[in-house]
């Protein structure tokens, strides 16, 4: 069930771009108790003047190749698997297509499991 | 107060996105007690390579037809009328702009009456 | 942490769409006990066929230069802190880049601390 959204720069060739995709998939495979097949996911390039970072925020230092990846998923991980998952990802980007981890930001919305419909109008998870 | 993001492949004419928004919309107002004029919505167009999609995801059939709408709204509605608002979204989004339900995919966001402000720099729900 | 989303209707200037992220920083900076450098901010712009507002919901007169402003964050504020935020976002955007207050929306998404990595593959906040 998680919807995933990736926004970064412009620019980015497509196989760049659907090889993060595929990473954060493996990454929820991985660690966040997600099954084969469930993934939802999308990227938006932004124009480098719509995109803003805090360049130095606790002290990580990121540059124009930053993804922000936000992931709505259930309410049902404990810490450790939430830190697995970040993990994960940064660990698999790094590898492809190549992003170091200073530029891995992600953020994990939570909802209930009553909160989604995969399709012919059920609630498949209720 | 429900804000409404959808996201689908490129490609669709004007008419057709615009009767996604309006049909979503549509099947708040039967079903999830939301006022008249009370809609707040943004469709996403994505390059086929930058939206990817469990095919088979919990036995239903999807192709490139599919919508991703991610619907933030109050905390307050009933497992009960969020079964009837999913249910309403498929059923008029089959009719127009025609899309097989198996291609709709919706999920909701909850946050609290006080998240808020509709202009004027209010909260007008605290 | 809070990571923000703004969309609008495509076609104001790149410094108009710039003025609007830095305002809203600056507004949580003032109100919202966010430290410096702690900004991760996008701007999407849609066709006007692909924004859809009432225009008069809740007796507020919107126009075509409405801005959704969405700002995902942790659920460690008060109402007051959120009023607070809301009206200084809309002064501030009053003045630069000068958004009339009724076309200012914006919505919270509350999230748990342990709900973000800011890079490294670390959860810096749990």
């Amino acid at each position: 069930m998680p919807f995933t959204r990736v926004s970064l720069i412009k620019g980015k060739p497509p196989e760049y771009r659907r090889a993060i995709l595929d990473n954060v998939y493996q990454a929820m495979l991985d660690t966040f108790n997600v099954p084969e097949e469930d993934r939802f996911m999308t990227v938006t390039e932004h124009e480098k003047n719509d995109f803003v970072y805090g360049q130095n925020y606790l002290g990580i230092t990121r540059d124009d190749d930053l993804v922000f990846i936000q992931i709505t998923a259930n309410n049902t991980r404990t810490t450790e698997q939430k830190k697995a998952l970040f993990a994960r990802i940064a660990e698999l980007l790094a590898k492809n297509p190549g992003i170091k981890p200073e530029n891995v930001f992600v953020n994990l919305v939570e909802v209930s499991k009553e909160n989604w419909s995969f399709g012919l109008g059920l609630t498949q998870y209720a």
